[in-house]
């Protein structure tokens, strides 16, 4: 059987939290049983924001341990980091800016916005930001691209270059569709906002933390502010308490109905019901910590390889379709 | 001897007259003694403005024949196609517009100016013009680019490029010095503004041109307009005889004395004064052609070659000391 192409961007994040496990690996793992699923760690992306990277290496390789250890298996999909294949992807990105107009990409939404961030930083690269995303997308022909919310109008922009490729060069470049992902946000343990390390690291359940520490941090969430004493009854709704929230993800309706039974009539209280939330969590972080922890940087390089090879290959033959099409034929 | 690199680039135009002679070939061919000499044919930047180029292959090698016909050594000097290091300079053309302000980009006159008469091609590629010459520039990493008045202000933002680059990740690119070319614009035949064989076909001189062409298209020139009959006597000077400013260039002094002697004393005719010039243009027409005729295909190609091979070796090594500068490190 031949499964559908789909493509994905990966952040190089070193550490990552629960939010992430739920909103971005799980996804991808569980997409490439059903699509011929490419995935790529966007290193050479992360330049047009942070020119002086640190470390970016280790960040890569320590994504992919993170994804592998998430359930990736480097045989099934192809898991690639960007640079792997830096001279393909910045090679079509030229082609394709040639036929990009300047003022549709003037008015991205996402350039306007991080303009406006970062005056000081408003470089040529950031602006050519989503005909890079569409040169990803367009070295591996898929049809499928997978995307958060957010990057939907950068897929727009690749879907527009291809369309004008295409008319001028000849039905090269499929356009792809969007596979949007609906990766909950988890919610932050104190109550503000979603999960995020950059902003509360107390409050976020790192893929990394111990037992212990999942607990400990678990014990200090913001549950249910109108109930100051244990013997008050409490307000199990997603709304009513953050503690009660967060179990909306991680524990099972059967065992949510009866926690919410047991506080409304003050038979539990809030650092009994942290405890079985800190389970849950340990539940998810445990396993992959040790999973995690069997993967060692080769196996991250090895897998890394195997998918640089995969897609070296499919990047080789868009180049040279193109180049044929275009007209600069190598001698 | 360690001879000073001087890179500069070569727009594809096949045939060429004799303006283009004096005002790029012959420059190029003398510079190819003094300097480690790389001349790439612009076939990657033609589509900029050329999306869709007829023939491009074509034309490149037709450039390198005409340059090997005006006594370019692909021996001494390094003669590509810039496509032959697509990968590499498009790679490095990404790296750099990463440092590249946006603004500055939109400021510069030359993209100003075509922006101004093509509005309806003003793609994202067009902006970056000066970016993608600075990627060929610090492929080779040359200390002088040779460049026409017109590119000096590319090569403005190409010492900008290198600043930022170098402050952000070491001391890796050369800051090039311009050499200019010093180039005669050859007035057309008819007396209107330079040759040119797009404006006037007529009133130029083909490189291709057979000695009865050349005579021809002189006999039929603008000569001196308050001369109407042979026993007047003639103005010979650079603004009173459109023929006489053409000897200039291609007759030596002390005939030029001569002819202007007798031209004003009406014992020389226009008709007589226009043969002799035809004879100095075919006097550089002839051998020229004679030479190209003698250079096939083949020998463009292994020229080409033999420059791809001496350029691509170059590119492989800035490629990899700026991979390892930004932290891409390859797997």
């Amino acid at each position: 059987m031949i499964r559908t192409g789909l493509v994905s961007g990966i952040r190089p994040t070193g550490e990552l939290h629960i939010g992430n496990y739920y909103g971005a690996l799980k996804g991808l793992v569980e997409l490439q049983e059903r699509y011929d699923a490419r995935y790529f760690i966007a290193d050479v992306h992360s330049l047009t924001t942070h020119p002086k990277p640190d470390g970016l290496r280790g960040l890569v390789v320590e994504t992919a341990r993170n994804y592998l250890a998430a359930g990736l298996d480097p045989e099934r999909c192809t898991l690639y980091a960007q640079s792997s294949v830096a001279a393909e992807v910045c090679e079509l990105h030229a082609y394709l800016s040639m036929v990009m107009p300047l003022g549709e990409l003037l008015r991205v939404p996402t350039f306007k916005d991080k303009a406006k961030r970062h005056p000081d930083n408003v470089n040529y690269g950031l602006v050519g930001y989503p005909v890079l995303m569409a040169a990803d997308i367009f070295l591996v022909r898929t049809e499928l691209v997978m995307v958060g919310e957010d990057q939907l109008v950068h897929l727009e922009v690749a879907r527009a270059i291809a369309r004008r490729f295409n008319q001028l060069y000849g039905d090269l470049l499929p356009e792809p569709q969007p596979l949007v992902g609906n990766a909950a946000r988890i919610p932050s343990l104190s109550g503000q906002g979603k999960m995020s390390k950059s902003d509360d690291p107390a409050a976020c359940i790192g893929l990394g933390d111990d037992e212990r520490t999942v607990e400990e941090k678990t014990r200090r969430a913001l549950s249910d502010p109108l109930r100051a004493y244990r013997h008050q009854p409490g307000h199990p709704t997603e709304d009513g308490c953050n503690v009660f929230r967060l179990h909306t993800f991680f524990t099972g309706e059967a065992e949510r109905e009866e926690i919410a039974a047991s506080c409304c009539e003050a038979r539990i209280g809030c650092i009994d019901c942290k405890k079985r939330l800190a389970e849950r969590l340990s539940g998810i972080v445990e396993p992959f910590r040790r999973r995690k922890g069997s993967i060692g940087e080769a196996d991250a390089l090895d897998a890394l390889r195997l998918g640089r090879d995969k897609a070296k290959e499919a990047a080789g033959r868009t180049i040279a379709d193109v180049r044929r099409a275009i007209g600069l034929q190598m001698l």
